[in-house]
């Protein structure tokens, strides 16, 4: 999310936030997770960021309406971005949408794809190991083919022709997601779409950074973890600096 | 954990905290869990309980000298019991330890079973995966297989005798860590270690409860995440009643 944004929008300054004392979010309750995205909101706010993303789907599938109660700013969520996306690229009208146990349970995805176009049939399945998965590195494993196996055969079965990967870790599990969906089936990256939404956003609402001098980038973590740094580069595609810790 | 110390000890009131919305702390920093340590062992200290049951290896593994800090009444931690137990049992000197990457990394289960025979030579290894595998209810599963051979070849490699179970988690996998460790192989179950523990300390420092009334179970939580009854009800072995939620 960050490296797409930093690639296509390479003159704006960018301050990221990750919970990741208290990662993964997937898992957890709507009440505690409406409670600390309120909490990350203030803290961005107080940092007077002129447009908020929400780039995490459990977030924003759970919280959007917590945030937008708090937020001055324009708020853009990767859930509006994907399904936005999937709607306008499905053909047979037949979507799957994969992410945690918090972000399927809410049926944000649904309601958001059926606002663009209430005909769309669609297929939601959480998938609970795919983050562990890739926080362990096994982006193209035996273990790992396996369990997207299990997960998605469902999805197959319904002939879908457009699959949201509606969690910013999945992306990095492409590859093995094409090859049991078939080449037919398109993958939305939820990152890719929101970056496009938020070039066109700051385009429209004349908000673009047109000073010459270097970006800034600001990291807030609530955790330094174990390989945080092989981890976030992973990611990133970059090293990683300007890590400050905050203590929650 | 509870469940070993509710069928052991059954005239003795537990108080029982889980950190449920800060879980996993297997891939947090060590300060990170020091932290949420002290603040667990404070809370449970201002309920006035006799005797604390460091049940988490990990909280174990790191923070066990931040929280004998904090501490008045005697503390019982699951690494020296696992440890103990190893170290007791072992014949031909080779022990293997399994847990979290916080874990592994502390050398806490090297330092506490050469503590009692420094002759044992210990092989150890993180297992990220079997926590959310276990979570995922994929107790006998290929992909759980597949995993435990992955983690594990190096184990029995090493010809081992004995196998610590380090993390309150596995002993659920027991029969496929059984299967690829082959039967001669000893599980060592650190619940089932703590409990024998805590039962004789409880007779040494004369603590035992004496009361004829039924035993009271409180559980303390600081979210209610999906499946809670459900993964709860997997380890507890019975209906989980009686739960308080704290918010921090």
């Amino acid at each position: 999310m960050v490296r797409a944004i930093i690639e296509q929008m390479p003159s704006e300054n960018i301050i990221y936030f990750g919970d990741t004392a208290r990662v993964p979010y997937g898992v957890k309750s709507p009440e505690t997770i409406s409670r600390y995205a309120r909490q990350i909101t203030e803290f961005l706010l107080q940092q007077k960021v002129k447009v908020l993303i929400v780039a995490c789907n459990t977030m924003a599938a759970v919280a959007y309406g917590a945030i937008k109660a708090l937020s001055s700013v324009p708020i853009l969520d990767v859930v509006d971005a994907g399904a936005r996306t999937a709607a306008a690229h499905t053909r047979n009208k037949y979507v799957g949408v994969i992410g945690t146990p918090a972000t399927i349970n809410s049926n944000a995805y649904t309601r958001a794809i059926n606002a663009h176009d209430p005909e769309i049939k669609i297929f939601s399945q959480p998938c609970p190991l795919f983050v562990p998965l890739v926080e362990e590195g096994w982006l193209d494993h035996q273990v790992t083919r396996l369990t997207a196996q299990e997960y998605l055969s469902p999805a197959v079965a319904q002939n879908i022709d457009t699959l949201v990967l509606g969690c910013t870790h999945y992306p990095l599990l492409k590859p093995v997601l094409q090859e049991i969906m078939g080449n037919y089936v398109r993958l939305v990256d939820s990152a890719q779409a929101i970056t496009e939404q938020a070039g066109e956003l700051l385009e429209r609402q004349n908000l673009r950074n047109h000073q010459q001098k270097p970006p800034e980038y600001r990291f807030y973590v609530t955790d330094v973890p174990f390989r945080f740094k092989e981890i976030g580069e992973r990611f990133l595609g970059r090293a990683l600096s300007n890590v400050t810790l905050v203590k929650w």
